[in-house]
């Protein structure tokens, strides 16, 4: 487990004002307050969720979720799935192809120590080449435990999965006629879906994925093997699969900090009422005739789905956050009332993107009470940064 | 010092073919003949090199780089310059404002330490109240050791630094009037300069930087200070700022790994052939009809400044990388005689951007011998990766 360094921006105890900058700086009250309303709403909805922990990458905050009704948690990579555990997390699903065999060896492992523990683990394929090898890596291992493994169609998102329909049907029998294989159901993940900025939009593109995952399933039952479930959906769409009847469990991760590209969609109105609880933290070091500049570039915060927003706390209302390259930003007025931030001002960015913006860093600073009066209450590691293997 | 992990996806020995993926590797014969290239370049235009270090975040290279004849590094972070000086650099500038007073304090504490240890630190100012809190930093600490200070002028950027002429004059008379600041010169970095695509358009951008900075210490050196050295320059216009006559230290530092983005653009013929030696080492994990998809995504290389290229190692000719999202990248046939690859091939990315492509990886794997027969000769550590403050 990584240690905390001594020169952290912040300790435990510290105001908030004096956290060094730039700085990832977790708004504890609102992502608790995002935590109960996903709960709530999974609730009302009876389904599971299981949050991608891709996004948080952390074991204290996916145990948290947990004690919250929260169903175990997703990953991407086997990486991220081991540091997990090693932080407790005991019921985790890969949701994506695994195909190489080191990785697929540390799958096998993997399953054996959840399964002694008294969890699972659980990947996705979506080709008979990937089952065979997983066989192969799992057989190899020796192990009594299996693997839960979820046959990945493609609901329009482009990338990963088989056709929906007829095609995912042998890859199901294969998986159920594989020993160490159990067949737990069907991924349906339509990532673009989640970012189409329209409420229109989304729930079209999330009626024709409910239609081609309930036909999969209908096709898989009618060869006689019952589909257990199906998983997937985001922050974006997830009114519309917990409404389906089709969706058992529900992926979103983002809901528990949300960001400025979420922000910037037109929001269902059925949708839970989430915050922005992540935030960096930066200062003005700099200052011209017409723009200052911060602190925090793209080394701080990710800018792949759009440039951070600037938190309106400030007196300096209405300012436009610009590029500056790898360790800087721009800060432009942005209206009549915009006013310039003086040197050494403390200001607060909305990063465009949560996931990627946290495996930038290797903690988070978790603060109660607010960013303008609170206090540093834990630093929250980022268990699983940069484990990209 | 970061320990290496078990779970690392190469070890010293291991063949190149069997490197686990998404790996950041270098290819060490090919960054050799550009740090060669590099040394020879500066010794025939008689300037000094202090590569920029917010690059390669590695003190192992950079003191690499010192054998090779650089003068110290460069880096834009407190921190950065703090992780470095802890793996043996002793000449270190923070070519950036800092006004946090925390940092100001490491500041003093570490310009004591490298000048105990014989080197020294330099850092850059554009404002009055940055050279007062210097100075009280520097008073507060105590130490006789002095710290080198930079005046910066924006000489086109439009971020940074005191506009040229007779701004920066008092900027720079107040310095030399401080205890414990040694005024060192003028930074004169034009960043957006580097970036252009045609050579006409940063030779013009260059001679007009030239222009700005030699009238300024023209002006300086009229109200009686002698301004030591004009630091500056990038990878894309280091052709310019050498010939000059007025720039006497190069900053560039990307001339090292080289990325996709400096490849794209029009070559100026006097500059060195620098060659690519970063590279993202992929492998498709899934496959379908018109596409493949590869397990890096941008949580594995920076899309900041365009997506990688997939480098023509491979037999599959002509593949076109799109963004597959955090962790997936999707192959497209480019061209008549363009083949998608087969399920498990290992395919090889030249990243958009290097600096914070490396930011991403805690280690990157050195190879000797090639990407296709060579072998891993060690693991390098980015000492100041996520090295923020």
């Amino acid at each position: 487990m990584k240690p905390i360094p001594e020169a952290l921006a912040a300790t435990v105890g510290l105001r908030v004002d004096l956290i060094d900058t730039p700085a990832l700086v977790v708004d504890l009250d609102a992502m608790e307050r995002n935590m109960q309303r996903m709960a709530d709403f999974a609730r009302k909805h009876q389904v599971r969720w299981r949050p991608h922990a891709k996004m948080h990458k952390s074991a204290e905050l996916a145990l948290l979720m947990q004690q919250a009704g929260a169903q175990g948690v997703c990953v991407q990579k086997v990486s991220e799935a081991e540091a997990l555990a090693a932080g407790g997390v005991n019921d985790i699903t890969i949701t994506n192809q695994v195909v190489a065999m080191p990785k697929l060896q540390r799958v096998a492992r993997l399953a054996a120590q959840l399964a002694a523990r008294g969890g699972r683990l659980a990947l996705a394929v979506d080709h008979p080449e990937g089952i065979e090898r997983l066989a192969e890596a799992m057989a190899q291992y020796g192990s009594d435990a299996g693997v839960d493994v979820l046959v990945e169609i493609d609901v329009g998102q482009g990338r990963c999965g088989v056709a929906p329909g007829e095609a995912a049907v042998p890859l199901a029998l294969a998986v159920a006629g594989t020993p160490r294989l159990r067949f737990a159901g069907l991924q349906a993940y339509h990532g673009r879906a989640q970012h189409m900025a329209s409420t229109v939009g989304r729930r079209e593109a999330i009626a024709a994925v409910v239609r081609a995952a309930a036909h999969t399933r209908q096709l898989i039952e009618a060869a006689g093997l019952p589909v257990p479930l199906i998983t997937g959906s985001g922050t974006g769409t997830l009114v519309h699969e917990a409404a389906s009847g089709v969706f058992g469990e529900l992926q979103a991760g983002s809901f528990l900090f949300m960001d400025a590209d979420y922000a910037r969609n037109e929001r269902e109105p059925a949708q839970p009422a989430f915050e922005h609880a992540l935030f960096v933290k930066t200062q003005v070091i700099s200052v011209r005739d017409g723009h200052a500049v911060c602190d925090a570039g793209h080394k701080s915060h990710a800018i792949d789905s759009g440039l951070p927003t600037v938190a309106l706390l400030a007196p300096e209302r209405g300012l436009r956050y610009a590029n500056g390259g790898d360790e800087h930003g721009i800060l432009y007025p942005d209206g009549p009332k915009a006013r310039l931030p003086a040197l050494g001002r403390m200001l607060w960015l909305v990063p465009g993107h949560c996931d990627p913006t946290v495996n930038l860093h290797d903690f988070m600073i978790g603060v109660r009470g607010g960013l303008a009066m609170g206090m540093v209450e834990r630093i929250i590691r980022v268990d699983a940064r940069g484990a990209l293997t």
